[in-house]
């Protein structure tokens, strides 16, 4: 099934809907639950509730469906108790290394890179980014998933198991204040502002083939400023599967209901800067910085410039028949008031 | 007034109760608001009515009025959207770097060290430190705070404003998990597992004069098996007061209601191993590792062990009449499942 949250003024949590599969249609879940989190705290029981009214969605059986606008939907966890995101694709931490002349550890090909992140407050699918330009405004096309509870010490099997929603994200990340808090050894606090996240989640059931060994195996479409600027493939070279990622976190605590995974930005092993842009049957990139990785090594010092104010992004997946899976992400870069 | 959560079964956010001053008796405030995120919410609407019921209580005046029972209840925000947890105490900071043959970097005196925890699921003030021994368990005695809204930009002065309760955290470190995660630079993920608070939340007022500058001005005290560890002043040493860390955060992003906020470990400036230990006039330690510093720089390795299987360790602050402000945090290390 797809779901979605609108948007509810005083109500933190919005209304959660259910969506058509064609992403055309809505209805409201609230007597379901009222919002995600909430069916996600007892999922086994309000689960096939919601499945129920997302088959009469689709059989057109409800009368006071809507029509699903994007612009009011939040995130579909406007908040969540956890948001997790690793580093699965290692052609970007090959590439990372690479330019400041380093190593990949042996280690990092066995061990997860995962960092923490904010999860109080998600932008909206169609939220602003608000950011100052020399902060080094820059997007992160991922693959994330929600899961349930995961216990202390959970195989891969066991987390596997525990994945109920899949959705894209946009992991804003501030480049140049990322620098500082690398050197200062605890993580992003600073440099990883609000996330925003496409307007849908679905089940993994919705994406038939494309969800295969815990991976989406689909391109990610990158679009700035409604330009293509990647559309790599995120079922290749994603070392580390969701249930390896969720496994990793889940070694030494309790995981619980809601907790949001990230795969990292996307990224595909590409010879060269001229091989690895679109223009050039490349198959280009989900961030700025990784074609700026490229002209560092490459060129020296790296030229592409990150977000300015007034830039959009749009992030997108679309199944075999070439549908849109999980709606757009379309975020624009606005100044700090 | 002080809150706290009675763990109720099926319910992961609890029941929220006043609790009377001296923390004997409490009262539910389900009729107010279910839950204590919920109160944080829309905190200006609720906290009144909360005031009410809390001094109805303290006058004796609520015929159902229960005994506290701290073994009975959740830490008051049993899970919360966010955990950021500063390193105030620069004391330590210097310790830890010492200890390694470095130097702290000049800008840590102006920029703030803080690291994003996991919120997902936190453990009880009663609840175990669920651990292999192998991992180096330690504590980490802490104030923390629970903030409102705190908008992107907000000054020291806004976040100060914005502060609406008060509690000890033990910030379990797994210290030799911990220096595996550094060298990723990614922050930590499996090296800080549950974090639990004390029983009791209490607004800023309860304190008195103890809560000046955005700071608490009471010794932290901590038993180790029984033993008197540590009982550091709190309000000395706090390079970064709670106002200067919100705001820290809050630079790039807003920060959402329910928020949480620590201090990093306790620590004030002693000369030496000998001097600083309680048994010479000292005020020893908040946390197992900084003891283990000491005797690293004078002795050319740490010695005491960190926690093993069957240890307990107890948080509390009492105020200038020796009564307890927010009840003890009391975790037991029991081995994995």
């Amino acid at each position: 099934m797809k779901l979605a949250t609108l948007r509810r003024p005083g109500r933190r949590d919005g209304e959660l809907v259910v969506v058509s599969r064609d992403l055309k249609r809505c209805a409201s879940a609230a007597a379901v639950a009222p919002h995600l989190q909430r069916a996600l705290d007892d999922w086994d029981v309000i689960a096939p509730s919601l499945q129920q009214l997302y088959e009469r969605l689709n059989d057109g059986a409800i009368a006071d469906a809507m029509d699903l606008d994007p612009a009011a939907c939040e995130s579909p966890l406007p908040r969540a108790y956890q948001w997790l995101d690793g580093s699965a694709y290692l052609n970007h931490v090959e590439l990372v290394r690479k330019a400041r002349g380093a190593q990949v550890p042996a280690s990092f090909y066995e061990d997860p890179l995962m960092y923490q992140g904010g999860s109080d407050s998600f932008i909206g699918p169609r939220g602003n980014i608000v950011a100052d330009e020399p902060w080094g405004i820059d997007f992160e096309a991922e693959v994330t998933v929600v899961t349930g509870d995961v216990p202390l010490g959970a195989t891969p099997e066991q987390a596997h198991a525990a994945v109920r929603l899949v959705m894209l994200a946009n992991d804003v990340s501030l480049r140049h204040v990322l620098r500082t808090e690398i050197a200062k050894e605890l993580g992003f606090v600073q440099s990883k502002p609000a996330t925003a996240f496409t307007p849908v989640a679905v089940t993994p059931d919705e994406l038939g083939p494309a969800w295969e060994g815990a991976r989406v195996h689909l391109p990610m479409m990158v679009h700035l400023n409604g330009k293509l600027f990647g559309k790599p493939h995120a079922g290749e070279g994603m070392t580390f599967d969701f249930s390896r990622l969720i496994a990793h976190a889940a070694r030494t605590r309790d995981i619980e209901a809601g907790s949001i995974f990230g795969s990292g930005t996307v990224s595909n092993k590409q010879g060269s800067l001229w091989g690895s842009s679109v223009e050039n049957g490349g198959v280009g990139y989900c961030c700025i910085a990784e074609v700026r990785m490229y002209e560092t090594i490459e060129r020296g010092q790296a030229q592409t410039e990150f977000m300015r104010h007034g830039d959009t992004v749009r992030i997108e997946m679309f199944d075999a028949g070439g549908r849109s899976v999980f709606g757009a992400i379309e975020n624009r870069v606005v100044p700090l008031p």
